[in-house]
């Protein structure tokens, strides 16, 4: 870490937050009127972005933890656990959760991510999976990775952006997930 | 506040963190089997309802400011303002609110609170609230209690705690709603 690059706000304390990293984000949803205006309310920008991608490492350093832990939770409730035995398998789902939850710190949104978040929701809603088990599993990600900002930030301004700009990503994602349920539902009418 | 009473962990500094208040707060949901799974699987243990009733005197004191916040942030999409003014008016709305988040920091998880959850989702539903604006609701509410935190609490270690308690009493709250409009629409098929 250069931390010669990274002071901000003419603290000469050293940041996690990497602004070389901003080129690499991008935030384009041009063709999505609604979705604009949700970034607007959930006050999700460009700079949010940059704190993702400079989370990022730390993320993939702790990644099984977090997948680990994420379906052991599942336990807790059976019919979780046949859902997914009938469908899939939980050697399968961890490769593939591992990657979903590192690309959260793509710092990318653009049709690409959009596209693939629909795709998943329509996957969850064909298995039958209710939307309060899947706030559940949100919610356990989220601690998850409190925990890891508690342990890799230093200080209380940092830990708290940190955390801002991870609830905005998976309050997004939430978004998007909840309206293609919405609409399948709309649609099975 | 007595400092005298608020130590923790052996640490001999002071916290916001009120353990007389215990005694006040309730976690009583033995008739409902989903929830007490939702509730493990969150995480929600009583010191969480403790951590709660401590924040609540901050919240109070700028209920005023959260309200304000949260029905400007809704300004952003025209069809939230004209679902308001069609079926009730800002200024009634704003009480309710009021009212309602403060209850979120009672520290009381009982069937009185459940059976509120479900009544005020069954009203969503009914004028058409659509799950994503809900949700961009629920992160401006988070990122308002989130700011308070970072002024009202010192370290980073109660900064982190409060925050977890926080996001799980909210998480429990969309859990409830969603599960709501779930049933619902489950109901029109
Ligand atoms: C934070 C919540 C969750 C996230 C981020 C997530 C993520 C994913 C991803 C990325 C996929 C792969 C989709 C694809 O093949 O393109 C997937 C599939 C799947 N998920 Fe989840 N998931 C979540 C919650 C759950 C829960 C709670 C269950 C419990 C039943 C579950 C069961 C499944 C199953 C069975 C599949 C595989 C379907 C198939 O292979 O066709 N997921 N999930
Ligand atoms: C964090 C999200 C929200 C919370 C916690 C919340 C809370 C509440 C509460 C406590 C009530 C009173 C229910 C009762 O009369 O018993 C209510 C009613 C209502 N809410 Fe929300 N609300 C949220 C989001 C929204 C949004 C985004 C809209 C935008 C349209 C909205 C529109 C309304 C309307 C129109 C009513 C009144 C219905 C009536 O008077 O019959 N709410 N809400």
């Amino acid at each position: 870490m250069q931390l010669g690059l990274k002071k901000r706000n003419g603290s000469s304390k050293g940041t996690f937050i990497d602004d070389t990293l901003a080129g690499k984000t991008r935030l384009n949803i041009d063709h999505h009127e609604d979705l604009k205006k949700q970034i607007r309310m959930i006050n999700l920008q460009k700079q949010d972005l940059v704190v993702l991608a400079s989370l990022k490492p730390f993320v993939q350093e702790k990644i099984h933890t977090i997948v680990e832990q994420f379906y052991r939770n599942l336990e807790h409730e059976s019919s979780l656990m046949s859902i997914i035995e009938t469908n899939s398998s939980v050697d399968r789902l961890k490769k593939t959760l591992l990657a979903h939850i590192q690309e959260m710190f793509d710092g990318k949104i653009d049709d690409d991510f959009i596209d693939k978040r629909l795709k998943i929701a329509h996957i969850h809603f064909k298995i039958g999976l209710e939307p309060k088990w899947y706030m559940c599993a949100f919610q356990d990600l989220l601690l998850s990775l409190i925990a890891i900002i508690n342990e890799k930030i230093q200080t209380k301004e940092e830990s708290l952006k940190a955390i801002e700009s991870v609830t905005k990503i998976l309050s997004l994602e939430q978004q998007l997930v909840l309206d293609a349920f919405q609409q399948e539902n709309e649609k099975t009418h």
